[in-house]
């Protein structure tokens, strides 16, 4: 594995060594139920406490704020579910925008059939969406605005702040719940400055384990569980709490905050010297740069003129680069990107669209390897 | 951690050591996203499809009847609810028994909010449902009727194939989910035999991992999602698999299906040591017996006259032997067992009651120890 250029680290992650050395020593040592009364109970439960303080503190919120759910999917299925059901005596529109997870999307598709009114707004050529067309469709209906801060497809960084202010502007009942599965441990997130409502968090994309994730909840907010049962998290996410995976997510949050400047710092560093060869061999204008010129460094999404993506990812592939053509979530379903096709770019600038995702462990020189590949390649698969 | 006798197997288990080496090994060298469409997403994705056919085999059934959920809690939630909710055009009538796990009873309480009528069925003296009562309660609207094979706390098992005829009979329409959590690994279960639509399983009662499960689902079965998105586990549950997990889950149910008779007798002579020295300090009617006769051996329900269950707990504690009070999942919302009460017990035989689980990995001297404790702390503790 040592020699394979892993640059699709917004589909996953690999987890950090002390991650992994933390979770088996909780696996072998701190094994008990935490609902359990016994010591082996009450071990495991403080392990569930410091997790929580930790995953706090990242985000400047009260650990009882935090709840541990299965994965982001589980965290914007809640958030999304979770709200609209406990306000519905309150009203009926929910709205998101066009650029958002399948997670958020199908969760809106679905609540329709619940007898919700969902709204997809547009978004702009940049993939952030059109504030003005937002908030003017937000009426005193609205119960609901889910937006994503950093684009898993593009990078592209919502103006949260702005879009907020006049969401509470327009209408200072609507919940505001943010999917930060791309943006958590790569951009800073300041709960006690951004005013939301809920947050989504995953574990697997911050080099921590899958199965993990957690929902922020501000105190006082009207939701109500998903999953039913002996009434861990507060009474709000039943079923025996995953310990030694929450352990893990603790763990690689702490180490992905403690390195969080020297991290981007670095991925800017990979994006621009991407570009700057890429600029080298193809010009300006042989190829294209879907992500907006302001968008998280991390994630780039290039394209190139009549090539076709999942040609141009399999060659990379067999010199051991690996990249994606889009989100893993959407792969398997649809070969366009509904990010790509909401942002209205011709099929040029789309069919050839593959997502390149750095992490602080990549490198420069996996860079060069990467855009000398480029160079060999694209000339040889160009279908005109 | 060596010296401690741990009796609280039905609340978690510690995993095998090989499904942690397992898991190590995933973690390194096998991180892809399965719904990646490069080789290190296949290669994940060729996990998923062992572990799932290494599941189906456990239970005769085929590898696209597996669907990997976030554990049992997950899997009761999705099998009520997806049913109830895909059916709801047919009827708004489902049943279950008074002595469930918390996760299907808060379910049916759930559903109730929804529109459904939750009916909850009494229990004989045995802790298993009155199987004349159940059936007579069940009419053309009833579309779901769910019941645990294990119950967690008494060990009793169910009549399935008998109740299951029974159901079939009055209404062939009505689809049957078991709660499966206590059963699975434990005793045979065979899902050709076994005329089920849904069947709900746990990794971590079987020395797996925390957070990681499955739902059977019949094929043709009528259901719907509860978690919504990426369109994983065949759009039935979506969100990033947790590879490691579902190996690792695999892999400890090979491990305990390959020891299935012999944990089974072992466990039933760890039982009968434990009574027969019970006895022999006791007399036959110095303590009681809360499991019924032909429960399943790993699960010994008993309690001492004028002992306050918790207190018994604490001073076993104290020597390093872990008991349960009742079932992790309800132990901190009441000291009283609903399943207990359900089954009509007079005060003496519930409030000091403690739960003994053992697995194969228990030993005939850890036994001894616990009895041997009891002799010395029962006496001092009676409060008359």
């Amino acid at each position: 594995m040592a020699d394979i250029v892993y640059f699709d680290n917004s589909a996953t992650t690999k987890v950090y060594p002390d991650v992994l050395n933390e979770m088996n020593r909780i696996y072998s040592s701190v094994f008990g139920n935490p609902s359990s009364l016994h010591r082996l109970g009450s071990e495991a439960e403080k392990v569930l406490t410091e997790s929580r303080e930790i995953i706090a503190e990242t985000l400047k919120v009260s650990p009882n704020e935090i709840f541990f759910t299965s994965g982001g999917t589980e965290s914007n299925n809640w958030a999304i579910k979770g709200i609209a059901r406990a306000n519905k005596r309150r009203g009926k529109h929910i709205i998101t925008s066009a650029a958002e997870h399948p997670s958020v999307l199908e969760c809106f598709s679905h609540l329709e059939s619940e007898g919700f009114s969902a709204v997809v707004s547009e978004t702009d050529k940049s993939g952030l969406l059109d504030i003005e067309k937002f908030i003017e469709r937000i009426n005193d209906d609205t119960i609901l605005a889910s937006f994503i801060l950093v684009n898993n497809e593009t990078g592209a960084i919502q103006k949260a702040e702005e879009l907020i202010s006049a969401i509470r502007f327009k209408n200072k009942k609507t919940a505001i719940h943010i999917d930060a599965v791309q943006a958590y441990g790569k951009i800073p997130l300041n709960l006690k400055k951004l005013d939301v409502d809920a947050v989504s968090l995953s574990a697997h994309k911050i080099h921590g384990p899958k199965g993990c994730g957690a929902l922020y909840i501000k105190e006082n907010t009207r939701i109500i569980p998903i999953i039913h049962g002996g009434g861990q998290e507060n009474r709000y996410r039943s079923g025996t709490e995953n310990v030694p995976a929450i352990w893990g997510f603790a763990t690689a949050a702490k180490i992905i905050h403690e390195n969080i400047d020297a991290n981007r710092t670095k991925v800017k560093r990979l994006k621009s010297i991407c570009i700057s060869e890429l600029d080298k061999y193809f010009g300006s204008g042989g190829y294209f740069i879907n992500s907006p010129q302001d968008a998280y460094e991390g994630i780039l999404n290039i394209a190139f003129p009549n090539v076709k993506a999942q040609v141009l990812m399999h060659h990379l592939e067999a010199e051991s680069i690996i990249v994606s053509t889009g989100s893993a979530c959407s792969s398997r379903k649809n070969v366009q990107s509904h990010v790509l096709a909401a942002m209205n770019f011709p099929k040029e600038r789309t069919e050839g669209a593959i997502r390149v995702s750095f992490s602080g462990m990549n490198t420069e020189e996996e860079v060069l390897t990467f855009t000398g590949a480029l160079v060999k390649i694209v000339p040889k698969i160009r279908y005109r």
